[in-house]
């Protein structure tokens, strides 16, 4: 592992990419080095978390883990309502929801589930997170159908969208609460006596101090979201080359790039075992753009004077509420396999090519 | 306890609240007493339930609590039939179930949870109820869909209700067989070795002999019954002057007038950790509607000649689905604590909104 | 048991049938002949499945009997597909999963349920088949909620199609890997310590050696699809003269028959407290029909140079929704008893009655 994290190619990559970035290199170029560096950062984060992880336990390092991965997204999403270019904040909503309860869950399953034959987390946890999901899609669900129904006038549009944002992020930071403080224990990680098949290379301890671990999360945070902006940049031009969908690249090509960062953490914890804190930080994610990050942003379109409402299309609704359902029913009885995390990538596949055709 | 059900107080207001009934004080007077009346039986009712659950066992004074409780509901939807007022009736068919499910059973999690860390009650009967909860949606959605895509004949409308209802009587009887004779043992409650976090005021036995917690819990549902329909006479002139529309005051006013017992009842055996009665009188009173009251009153229109159909509207069958989903997600584990109580009232919350707005 | 496969009515009653098949004896009573005829070979079948299954283990046995089973629907399925009847084809699948799900496997809680009070399965099992069933669904409602909504184009409904078609039968495959080769102990059978409440009659090994009965395995199912396609035969002119619909034929009618070695074997199995065979047969026949002959006939069709799509009535999609989220709330405990066989059966009549109406 310590090899992987070449500090010398991290650092190289990084500065080609803003490079590229600011002198306006080609975009094609841009793409390709930026695609690269964000290995590179993703990498460093996921080394990060898992030492502050090692510090702090699995479920608060899968929670920062998270944080500072939609952080990004957080910053992104504001800058496009500023601009008022809802559908595509509503996409890459979608996508990121998506993709963190399909691709990020999914390739963590998998790739932990080929090491370990079955791995175990907090049952509890599994079925709190379960309903939390349950709740976010009721939330976006109902004003959905009492508007497509035209049960309500255009007016209440907003109204709705206000309350039930305020009730979503309530209800978040008291899950905060419930999760850090109240009944922390409750939910913590099994104690995994995981002996690994090739018996050989467990780890010893973490490669970092506390301090040091806390300083490169923050650091390893802050240059995956420039690294994902200068990419996400490259797209516009570069996508319509290929004529893909304003809605595929927002809910596929951005949300995949945008979460490199949770990916490539979640996928190695899973491998050491840890898959309490990959299916955290996968599910999680997702809980918290969909109950945080979303009705943020529609209070804040607010300020900029720009309403936005929480009414998704009914296909993005179908594909969140599929995710959801899937995931929900893979992840409850805190047992998962590799055959498990293959069916979340299935039902993400069958999405993508969807969405594709759209 | 003993000193919050003042006898004194309680036949007070019984007896004020219907002096203004039947010498037609004005609305909001009447409105305000009855109001206040409500309060002392309900509470009444849930100390003979209690009483009751201490010589029969929990479920079984969970089950006779819900049929008392219903048996107001069917009257009232009986009398409203009668006057051919289908939707006012379906109107709180939907309410009654949604707020059983979302607002009884969400307050009893959570003032339950505040006071024990987690409440366990039999997980094979958490499993049993939301198999039953998921057969009464079925019950509801197949006809709405089959006449929504038109491939159904008006005509088939009456026939499908009346063969719908019917199974579904025949399944709820079998239920009350399955629970009460060939099942008891194994949907028995878990026991409870609670040892409340304040380490004292432990119960000491039941405040009435069994004899008289029977007749005090037969006299309880109907001074329930007669205080909730005089407070639901007061309603319509009342809530002309706040404007609300008559589907909000169906499914929300009244069915949380018309479920304070339940409420009650539920609340206060939450709170001395019989979480497995209260869930008992919040889920099985919502199946009773759904599998009994509802079938029998579809029948009953037939015999006054004026036939209702089991047809709801698709936001009522929405609102009953999302109520399933999240309550069924939260019980299935037979695990509460306060965050699942907040989850489900969140969601009584936006639906609550939803209905206030159309 | 082994009186009532009477190997000399099996015998006489298939002649019979093949006879009046050929010989073109009237409709009615060719139908009479061989719905007998399908008894005796379905017993013969179940019982070969039974002694096959006894030597394989319960999974493997149930495996292969679904398996066989669904031969007969896939050759029955691409002559269908050649003549183009795209509409019978996806009715019999749809009566094939629903009929499956709710009237093989309710059949099965219900009858083991009454002999044994409990009935217990590998819960991990039950989880994993949930979660494949969910795919299913997922599979068949995202390509039709994308071109109901309009957001495809028709052109793309055949790419679509075939892609999804295509991620089904990996998955399929991937599952009978998992499954039957790195996770075959996992899933494995529970011990069952079953002491029949008779006390008595205990079985006594199997009545045929391991290679006889392969054999018979063979042969029976080779009957069971002969017979089937002579009775499904009689039907066209048969339900003409009942006026019943073709969906209705299709879904259910000819599922029931096209399904009775399924019935009988699983039922059988349930009542020798087999239940975990009894759920494969049940559970793994309706997902190797959604999962494999569904997908693999879109790809035969496709060779005749008729393409069939994925995409399925909203009112089937309806009813194969609610089947597998009843089945899985049903068996996602691996506890099942009367009441639970009893609930499907329900859900079964309520889409049986609705179906007829059409």
């Amino acid at each position: 592992m310590k090899k992987f994290i070449s500090p010398g190619l991290l650092v190289l990559t990084f500065l080609l990419s803003a490079i590229g970035h600011y002198a306006h290199w080609p975009d094609t170029l841009q793409f390709i080095i930026s695609a690269i560096a964000v290995i590179f950062v993703a990498g460093f984060l996921g080394k990060a978390t898992e030492s502050v992880a090692h510090y702090a336990g699995q479920r608060l390092g899968g929670f920062l883990n998270a944080t500072f991965g939609n952080a990004a997204e957080l910053i992104i999403g504001i800058l496009l309502v500023r601009e008022g270019m809802f559908e595509t904040v509503k996409a890459s909503i979608t996508g990121s929801i998506i993709g963190n309860l399909l691709l990020v869950l999914g390739l963590s399953l998998f790739a932990g589930g080929l090491k370990y034959k079955v791995q175990r987390f907090n049952v509890p946890l599994a079925n709190m997170n379960g309903s939390l999901m349950i709740v976010a899609v009721i939330a976006l669900f109902i004003p959905a159908i009492f508007l497509q129904t035209h049960v309500l006038h255009e007016e209440d549009r907003t109204t709705l969208s206000l309350v039930v944002g305020g009730i979503l992020i309530v209800a978040y930071i008291l899950w905060l609460v419930f999760s850090m403080i109240t009944h922390k224990k409750y939910l913590s990680d099994v104690v995994e006596e995981h002996k690994p098949e090739d018996g050989a290379a467990e780890e010893h301890g973490p490669a970092w101090s506390k301090k040091r671990s806390i300083l490169y999360l923050i650091l390893a945070t802050v240059m995956v979201a420039f690294v994902s902006e200068w990419l996400v940049h490259t797209l516009d031009t570069f996508t319509q080359k290929f004529g893909l969908s304003e809605i595929f690249v927002g809910a596929f090509v951005v949300a995949i790039i945008g979460n490199a960062a949770e990916h490539s953490a979640a996928v190695l914890l899973a491998m050491k075992n840890k898959i309490g804190a990959a299916v955290e930080i996968a599910v999680g994610s997702s809980l918290q753009i969909s109950l945080f990050v979303a009705p943020v942003l529609i209070f804040i379109s607010h300020l900029f004077g720009k309403p936005m409402d929480i009414v998704f299309t009914i296909i993005e609704l179908a594909a969140i509420g599929v995710s959801v359902f899937i995931a929900k029913s893979i992840i409850q009885d805190g047992q998962t396999n590799w055959y498990e995390g293959l069916l979340l990538l299935s039902v993400y596949a069958i999405l993508g090519v969807s969405f594709y055709l759209v």
